[in-house]
Parts: structure tokens; C-alpha cells; sequence
């Protein structure tokens, strides 16, 4: 048994569950499709190691990589059920990966997901990417595409604090809810599942509201109007930055892992979990925000700076 | 558009084919699966950059990281269908991205697999991790741990040749035939079909014979003989290396992608693919190497020194 051999024992054990006819072990795993059902399947890649803006624990680097997954799975409107992980490490430090394995399993389980595949290589730097099969009745899967003039646009949860919490990291801050929702958020898979047949369009907002909203529109060949008023902003993302920054952490920071989907009629019950309208699908192709003083300008796409 | 978008484009339109019911460009692939059928998935990572031993040449790569895949796939006796690419670069070169697209497209449009996600990230060297599903009439997977005692053991293809094909590179020296051997391997795909109800058990031999048939064996709770004298040595191989260089190779090189595979009764034809009986399956738990002069003692183990 060589090194890489040995990792592998941490991930292994996680192979059961419904559907898994043969897991780990073999030369791949047979997996058991539901009839009636059509496959859903999504890839994401985590690059930790040197090029990482955050000394982020092992722990929750597994969480995230299972989670950034699962938020595209809910995004379908689709059940996640199998996994495969492709880990590339620069060597094989067995608290780190014990540390890895739990987050990771953590993250899987919530959502009764089996690990039945997977690869281990050698390389100068952290690679984690994960793929995901899950999925949905037949022909009700939620496309970005199905958006109508005069529905009404919502997003699950608050918007921006992955991004804040990711910023109070790099000032060497710290706030517990904030840095959790950027190391551990929280796929809305059951919120998810409600919506098949309810939504028009669903996409998951990894890279900040205007890009991901942005595409959806697209997608469907409508345009929106989203009220900056209406946006729900957490009240520590509020007391860490003020109003402006946290309104720029919202529309373009990134990595909140909620849904923002389109609906005409009735929404299901939602639980816990806020689900706040912010605007209305409109004709046309653009995208217009606008708050109490009328229109507001911005500069197009995530991870970009916003006035 | 950003640079990673931008080196999306090389991957697009490569996502139709039966099954696909929306390919690339939500937030997962819908596809369907054929009623009466088992899924079978696989996934196989590829380290270049400052790691990789060879200076591979970018459509070698792409044709890799998808063959070796497919190689997977043929030992389960499944069809491939869908593919997932998630890719690491440190920097978007367009001559790059175009051959090494190329090669990966060659390699999966030779058996009709559609790439129907994928993910790129930044990274400090290249890490491609290729995912497959394919499917299998329900029950009848080849898993390795069929063999019983009295099969005949075969291989199909020669032995050696790729981790030859390997030292002549690193060693600064080419041959045409060893070195496509180590760059294309030729997944076995059909023949494996063919094995569908014939095979008793099957693996690709990926680390090396004595490595993956005692993976077989010990999976199907057996032991083996093995006739040196019988392995499908290359007459390119055993011209550069001599015959005990070239047994080497064969036996611990790895890199072979070809099938090794027990039956009991009669094979299908195997067209220009020479297939090769090499030995038997024993009661016990011991693999025995043997050639005229009686057994021959060997460490252990692919990619270590045979001896």
C-alpha cells in the first residue's frame, strides 16, 4: 500500500446508499438510475494550497467543495445522490486529510450523497474538484432558460455574506456568522426540490447577483428590474461594512451559494428560510436596478468592483 | 467575458448526442438514461506542468485524460456516454487550449461521448480530471471480482509498451509505435463490450500486470499462474530493451491501458486486436510467475523495479 493508497482509506467507507450497486473497489462504480427520473450532473473545482486567499482549514475546504456542488444540483431543481472526488495533493499529511474526509462526508451526508468515486494524484498545490450526479423527474428539471415577462424575481437567504466574510478574513477580522456562510454555505437543495414545477427559471448566485441573474435573463431573453431596496442584507454584513459596501458585497461579491429564481404564481412554505421578492422580469435585455432615487448604475459582472 | 470563459469556448459544442437533454450552459446537464440499464462512472485525474515527466505535447494530453478513462470504462464491459472535464491552468495560451481540446474531442468522439459540463479554474500547474458515465445492461457489469478457479487469465493488446514508450522519452530517444502506445493508448472499449457475459472478471492494466491482476485476484478471492513466456511482448520493445528490460515493463511498467480478463469457455473474435492467453486461476491467493526453467521470484508491485 503506497501513500496514495493510504489517503484513499479516509474517503472510503461513504460508497452505501440507495441506488449504489458497486462502489468503491472496482474499476468504476454501477450505479442504479430510477425510472422516470432524468440524470442531473455538474462538476466544481476548488484550487486551495499557494494561490488560496485564505488560510481556510481542511475541514472546511471539504465542506465547501461537496457544498458549491450541491447549490448547482438545487439550482436544477434536482436530488443529489452520487459523488466522485478527483483530489490533487502536494503530499499525504494524515491530520489534514483526516480533517478533508470529515468536512467533506459532513457536507454529503446532510444530503444522504454517496462518495463512489475517486482519483488521487500527486501535484505542487490542492486541487479538489468534485462531480455530482443527482436527479429529477423527467422533464420538470428548472432551466435558467423558462424566465416570463412579469413574473417576479427572488432570491433564498441574505445576499453578500460569503463575500464579507471572505473580506473580514483577509483584513484578519473575524465575524462567526459571516466567515460561516463563505467556509460553510448551505445548499438550498430541499428549497430546491419545492420549487420544480412552481419556478420558471432557477440559477444558484456563485458569482455575484448582477452576473448570475444576468445570465438567467439571458437564458430566457427577458430583461429585470431589481429594487435595491428590497435586497435582503444581513444585519452583521450591515454593522461590518455600512450600507454601500455591503450593497456591492450583495449585487457582485460572490460566493453566496443561494438561489435566485423566477416564479408567476405562489411560492411553497420555505421554513426557516428567507425568501425575499427583489424585482420583475420585464421585456427587453437589460438589467435595471433601481432604488428609492430612481435608477442606479453599475458596472456589469461579479467578482468586479461595484459603484 | 473573462480569460476562463474565453477558454470555455474551446469546449463548447461538443454537447450533443442520444441521451443529452440540455448539455452545456446550466447549472447541470440533464441527461437520460436508457430504461433497463445500470450507470457506470469513473474518474481519472492527469498531473502536467513542472510534475509531469515527459514535456506531452497538448493534444496528447487531451487524448489522454480521456482514453485513460474510457480504458476504465471498457473493464466494466459499459458503453461511455457522457464526459465531465474540470481543468486547472495556470494561464489561457490559445495554442494550447486549441490542440489540447483537439486531442481530447479526438479521443471522445471516437466512441460518440458527449462533454457535457466542465470547469476551469487557476492553478499553478495543469491538472486535468476527466469524468465518465457510461451504462451496462442491469446485472451484467464485469467487476473483478468474478474469476474462479480453472479460468484462463488473458490480456489483450502487448505489455510494456507504454511505460517503454515512456523511457525513451525521458531518455531524449523516440520510436513511433512505443511512444503513440504511452501518448494515445487505445481503450479497449469494444472488445470490452464484447466480454459482456463471456468475462468472469476484468481490470485495465493501468500500474502494471502483477499489480492489477493481483487486484483481481485478491477481489475474486484466487490465486494465479502466470507463463512469462506467453506475455504479448512488442518486437518494437523487446529490439530497444532486450528481452528482460522488456519483461520488466510488461510485468511492473504500467501504463498499458490494455484489458486483462478471466473467462472460462470460448471468446468473441477480436478482429486485428491480438488477445492472449497468459495463464490460469488458481485456488489459493498466491500469483505465480513461471517461465521454462519454473518460478520466477518478483517484488511486488507495479511502477517498482522487476528483477
Amino acid at each position: 500500500m503506497d501513500e496514495f493508497e493510504l489517503i484513499e482509506r479516509y474517503f472510503a467507507g461513504h460508497d452505501r446508499g440507495p441506488g449504489v450497486v458497486v462502489g468503491i473497489g472496482d474499476d468504476g462504480a454501477v450505479l442504479q438510475p430510477d425510472p422516470g427520473r432524468e440524470l442531473v450532473t455538474v462538476v466544481d473545482a476548488v484550487v486551495a494550497g499557494v494561490h488560496f486567499p485564505v488560510d481556510i482549514n481542511a475541514a472546511d475546504l471539504g465542506y465547501r467543495a461537496v457544498a458549491v456542488n450541491l447549490s448547482d444540483i438545487a439550482a436544477m431543481g434536482a436530488r443529489p445522490r452520487w459523488m466522485t472526488l478527483s483530489l490533487t495533493l502536494p503530499g499525504a499529511d494524515p491530520d489534514w486529510l483526516q480533517a478533508f474526509a470529515s468536512g467533506l462526508h459532513a457536507a454529503a451526508s446532510e444530503h444522504d450523497v454517496a462518495l463512489v468515486g475517486g482519483d488521487t494524484t500527486s501535484g505542487s498545490e490542492i486541487v479538489v474538484s468534485v462531480q455530482i450526479t443527482g436527479d429529477v423527474e423527467a422533464g420538470k428539471a428548472i432551466l435558467r432558460s423558462g424566465a416570463a415577462v412579469g413574473d417576479t424575481i427572488y432570491v433564498t437567504g441574505f445576499l453578500g455574506d460569503g463575500a464579507a466574510g471572505l473580506s473580514l478574513f483577509k483584513d484578519g477580522k473575524t465575524d462567526p456568522g459571516l466567515c460561516e456562510a463563505f467556509l460553510r454555505p448551505r445548499a438550498r437543495v430541499e428549497f430546491g426540490r419545492s420549487l420544480l414545477g412552481v419556478a420558471s427559471a432557477a440559477i444558484d448566485v456563485s458569482d455575484g447577483l448582477i452576473d448570475d441573474l444576468g445570465k438567467l435573463l439571458a437564458a430566457s431573453g427577458v430583461g429585470g428590474r431589481v429594487d435595491l431596496d428590497a435586497l435582503p442584507l444581513s444585519g452583521a454584513m450591515r454593522e461590518h461594512f455600512g450600507r454601500e459596501a455591503a450593497l456591492g458585497f450583495a449585487l457582485a461579491g460572490g460566493d453566496d451559494y443561494e438561489l435566485c429564481f423566477t416564479a408567476g404564481g405562489a411560492l411553497p412554505a420555505a421554513g426557516d428560510l428567507p425568501v425575499t421578492p427583489i424585482g420583475t422580469v420585464t421585456a427587453g435585455d437589460e438589467l435595471v436596478l433601481f432604488d428609492q432615487s430612481g435608477p442606479v448604475a453599475f458596472e456589469d459582472g461579479g467578482y468586479r468592483h461595484f459603484r
